[in-house]
């Protein structure tokens, strides 16, 4: 079945700005998984991605011959699981599948959701937004310090380091943008480390676009925010 | 490995009421696993549920020996990779894997998040919440009479028909409470023949408290959420 799975082609919707494309592309490159890259216009998505991905009608979409998934974090597992070099998520371990399929979802969920509420707040608001990202980005500053490995992932990429590392870029520009400090180097010391360690990353390299072209398209998100 | 994961002890914190413990503790008796019940009061949590699960300070938590687990569907994969009789999960195709995945995050966001803003709303918002409720119930309707199955898992109850299960006793709980119809039997035919079939599962009438206690618990949640 695997050698069946693995003939088949593989094509991925994204879109250019999107770290949840960026996050698929990524595990592809790790593991050499060749694949046809289809670029969208979010103003107008193809038919092709919509068919695909009728619930939510978003990018990323992996389609392995006639199967398209959605949703970064399952599609993620299944590039693991079918293959199976260089794996992302641990192998042998079901505690330690466990605890990176929680904090994959704490990303997306908890963290996700108070970096949002820093982009979307001002004043009071906004500090109270910052502190509260910074008391759930200590929780990996303080898994780093624990595991006290190069990444989350051991001593080479795994999932968790995708999940965090694909979003790390927009931290970098809002930070900018916003004219505020989201991540102290006295309090972060060990993610920062971390996130220098994993731009570094060859694969890494390939997948994330140059910071000035994610700078100026943050710059548009941002003016979408504080006129909506 | 497998051997000496299973002679650990297994415990789970969980309440009476919360649809996301009757999962666990589902999956469990689905698996013939003996667990110690630790059973929380929400509103003077024990010391070890919030020193096992700091970031979101939630039942269930399921602790395996020293390691504890928490949020639902992580719980669940855990227990059925653990404890490999009775798969709740596919086990031999990737994709069929990454579509449960898939849907059991679209209950828990998409499908839930919709039945919340039922809830929080009254007349031509309710309106509108319901309409969006439907349209995302539609998706499971949809699913079922295409599978031709008895259950979303095929001839026995699998992950998806666990984690959307749990939760229909509080549509029909709300569904009186509220005094709408969110499960009209004209358009959802597949939908209310299977949730018959669910109830009937032994292992779910182990689990699942009496109608009339859930009803009055509901009836608190309720007063709650029109006090908020």
């Amino acid at each position: 079945m695997e050698q069946a799975l693995k003939s088949q082609t593989v094509k991925l919707h994204g879109h250019w700005a999107s770290s949840y494309s960026h996050r698929v592309q990524l595990a592809l490159h790790l593991k050499g998984v060749k694949y046809e890259y289809i670029e969208e216009d979010l103003e107008n998505k193809s038919p092709s991605l919509l068919s695909c991905n009728p619930v939510y009608k978003k990018v990323p979409v992996l389609v392995h011959g006639d199967c398209p998934i959605a949703e970064s974090l399952v599609i993620l597992k299944y590039v693991d699981e079918v293959w199976k070099a260089n794996p992302i998520m641990p192998v042998d371990d079901p505690y330690e599948r466990a605890m990176i399929s929680f904090w994959c979802h704490f990303v997306d969920d908890k963290l996700g959701k108070s970096f949002g509420d820093v982009l979307s707040s001002s004043g009071e608001g906004q500090a109270e937004a910052i502190e509260e990202f910074g008391k759930n980005l200590m929780y990996l500053e303080q898994k780093l310090a624990e595991n006290g490995t190069q990444f989350f992932g051991g001593e080479k990429i795994g999932m968790l380091d995708i999940v965090i590392g694909c979003g790390t870029y927009w931290l970098a520009a809002f930070e900018e943008l916003l004219g505020v400090k989201l991540i102290d180097p006295n309090l972060f010391p060990h993610f920062i480390a971390w996130k220098q360690r994993f731009i570094e990353v060859e694969q890494v390299k390939e997948v994330i676009p140059p910071a000035a072209k994610l700078m100026g398209y943050a710059k548009k998100i941002y003016k979408n925010i504080l006129g909506a």
